[in-house]
């Protein structure tokens, strides 16, 4: 089998918004999911994610990494697999590089694996 | 640093509905997150949890290995992955085994990555 390519489907496409509760999911849009969930596969990224998300409006790359008891660089590689899944962006501002989530990327996923009420209480 | 063993939080527990957009996780809360999504982060796995999600109640395992081009133990692993995740739950009866979704642990990834309405607008 030859290395397959992931193209992550733009977060405004038709499969945006039916959770997996609704319907099966096929063999593209489990592809694009699988590699989103893989960006948050890591303790450290999941953790950058929520610091990211959590931080109001943006945050300064040089407040994230002190954070970490991992290297600058390891945080950077970090970074980029977060913004490379889609589910934050950035801008070089001088010395620093200032991140922000990408809400409709998180709500894509969010809704994905929502169910509804009526299956929490039976 | 001594191999660290993942233990997942109940999805009772006080860590259960803080989406990542109102507080950033601490290192315990990233790993058991990051554990699940790992059991995601495959595209047959996510297919599977979907069709099991999407079949109203139950499902036969013997309806799910015919959906796919992969061996019957390959599926049988993917399953076990998803069970240890705590995303679905099985019974034994007879020859086959039954398959149903744990909609709280569901919710309880849902909820992590909920975004506010607000965010989505701006």
């Amino acid at each position: 089998m030859s290395k397959q390519e992931i193209t992550l489907t733009p977060v405004s496409g038709a499969s945006c918004c039916t959770p997996i509760s609704d319907a099966a999911l096929d063999s593209a849009g489990a592809a694009d999911g699988a590699a989103v969930f893989r960006a948050l596969a890591d303790p450290v990224r999941l953790r950058l994610l929520s610091m990211i998300t959590s931080a109001g409006d943006e945050i300064c790359v040089c407040d994230l990494t002190p954070q970490f008891e991992v290297s600058g660089p390891t945080i950077s590689h970090h970074l980029k697999v977060l913004r490379e899944a889609g589910l934050v962006d950035c801008e070089r501002r001088g010395t620093w590089v200032y991140y922000w989530p990408v809400p409709e990327r998180l709500q894509w996923i969010s809704t994905l694996l929502a169910v509804p009420e009526t299956a929490l209480t039976r």
